[in-house]
């Protein structure tokens, strides 16, 4: 088959779209043949060599992908053979083939195509797991999303809607937070000219936000913490803003808050499986409802991906870009 | 009647037996007889200025009681007069009377003496709501308490067994830890003289703690986070090592780890109301059973609130030290 490689670790130029053995199925595995694939801030990272795939995963980019079920391993039926799916992978969804545990593949929601649902299962459930399983996100509560814009940020508007939350969002430009209204964010916060905190601190009556998902880290963990509620929950689910800062405790524990940071990348299968039978569940439902969509900015063709890649970094992008076979 | 004020803030000398009015029972309030109370940290931290009583609590200081209750405001029923109770307050314990809202009135355990009892509300909602709502912990995990023979730790360790858990502890003395291996600790660390995080590392096979009950704060931070197991939460519940400090948010990111930090007295009155319940429905039968029993330290007349407030300060005592009206 053919997929795209890394000839070192580096800029976009090191992707290159090669030759590779066929994927043969575990105990347990299937093999899906990609129709598309999607691009996460995460592959970006391993491209540059900083996020090592996890014992065990494919060296190839792709933590997610849709397309048909083309042969399957021990313990899997037969009768999954040619079963249209979306899967959450561990790597290996930048070519035209991939293997993956049954546990981590999911249906196509209703009323979305083979290609466009590439887009979906990262950030469905890397939302659905944090907004409910983390942090337990309720009716009337506050989230606040920063990048609204981004593919995680697009759906955590529309599951946090779908949750009976009000919704803020932080982005850099009008597009995008014209964008986030339109999936029903009902404050919309330029980065480069608002301070969310203090408009945070407006909106909610001086009661603060009780939800934040967060894609920065160690430059906002101030302000966001500053900026929660009485029992607010800081969930912090990318490090783009750094690894480390000062927590202050004080400020946390007169509010009974808390911070959390997760990784749906490095959660034990078992985990993985549980979540994408709680978002076909949950989050598929909301889907076939129209009150959640994927939010695609574009779909390239996989061969491009290197140019997928400068989108994501450069933020030129509003929701997911997907990569075609 | 008769009450501990304080002079002016500062050390346990301005801490004086004076007479007070009595206080009189608000709305859903009543009138406690007080037969005994109980030092908390809390009570260091206010009579020296740094924690001032939450808007609408007694001036005096105390935050548990047990004794009899001698009126009813309106809206609780006058059959509750000469019920003995104990109860957690937002303040006002040191005195012959105090006020207190009905929710947060609890049943002598069976098996307990009247006086003894005081040394039992705060540290068994303190411990119960953390280490059940706010950790979760589960049968089977690893309970690291730090300050293991304070009056917190000694009830963490108990509640964390009646729960499942397995039990290691810090504290800065041999008698100390050998109280807390009698009351089912079974990993004791002199911190003087070992690193905790070391030792949990071989004892948990190199897993790591699934919860830290931490009274430390921020001197204790970044090890607590390098201690912690996948899935692990620190819950911060005393900041005895300063407010502020790094966190690793890689570190807390790769074990989807997450730090809590919380206060009893801070809740609403609702929450401590809730918690109280839910102590009296599963604490209280642990005691009854014997599974849970409170540490006391010795007990002393009220009067003696100085010298009592000198023992906690030294940490010369190993449980609660109960002061008796």
């Amino acid at each position: 088959m053919h997929a795209i490689t890394c000839s070192g670790a580096g800029g976009p130029e090191v992707l290159e779209w090669t030759k590779v053995p066929d994927p043969t199925p575990g105990p347990g595995e299937v093999i899906i043949d990609v129709a598309a694939t999607a691009v996460n801030r995460a592959d970006l990272l391993q491209r540059q060599g900083h996020y090592p795939p996890p014992p065990g995963a494919s060296e190839i980019l792709g933590l997610e992908c849709a397309g048909t079920i083309s042969a399957v391993g021990a313990a899997i039926s037969l009768d999954h053979i040619g079963e249209r799916v979306v899967a959450l992978l561990a790597g290996g969804g930048y070519a035209e083939k991939v293997a993956v545990p049954f546990g981590q593949v999911m249906s196509v929601p209703t009323g979305v195509g083979l290609v466009e649902a590439a887009a979906l299962p990262e950030v469905a459930c890397t939302v659905w797991s944090n907004l409910d399983l983390v942090a337990n996100l309720s009716e009337g509560e506050w989230l606040l999303v920063h990048g609204g814009g981004s593919g995680v940020g697009t759906m955590a508007i529309q599951i946090g809607r779908a949750l009976g939350a009000r919704v803020a969002v932080t982005a850099g430009s009008k597009e995008k937070l014209d964008r986030c209204a339109a999936l029903g964010a009902e404050v919309l916060i330029n980065y480069r000219d608002q301070d969310y905190l203090d408009v945070m601190r407006e909106e909610t009556g001086g009661r603060g936000v009780n939800v934040i998902l967060d894609n920065m880290g160690a430059t906002y963990l101030e302000r966001n913490v500053s900026a929660l509620a009485r029992d607010g929950r800081l969930v912090i689910i990318g490090l783009q803003g750094g690894t480390s800062a000062d927590l202050n405790l004080n400020t946390l524990l007169r509010k009974n808050a808390s911070v959390h940071a997760t990784s749906l990348r490095g959660r034990p299968q078992s985990e993985k499986a549980a979540i994408c039978r709680q978002v076909e569940r949950t989050v598929w439902p909301w889907i076939h409802a129209g009150v959640v969509r994927p939010t695609v900015d574009r779909i390239l063709p996989l061969r491009d991906a290197a140019y997928a890649h400068t989108l994501i970094a450069d933020g030129a992008a509003t929701g997911k870009v997907v990569l075609a076979t």
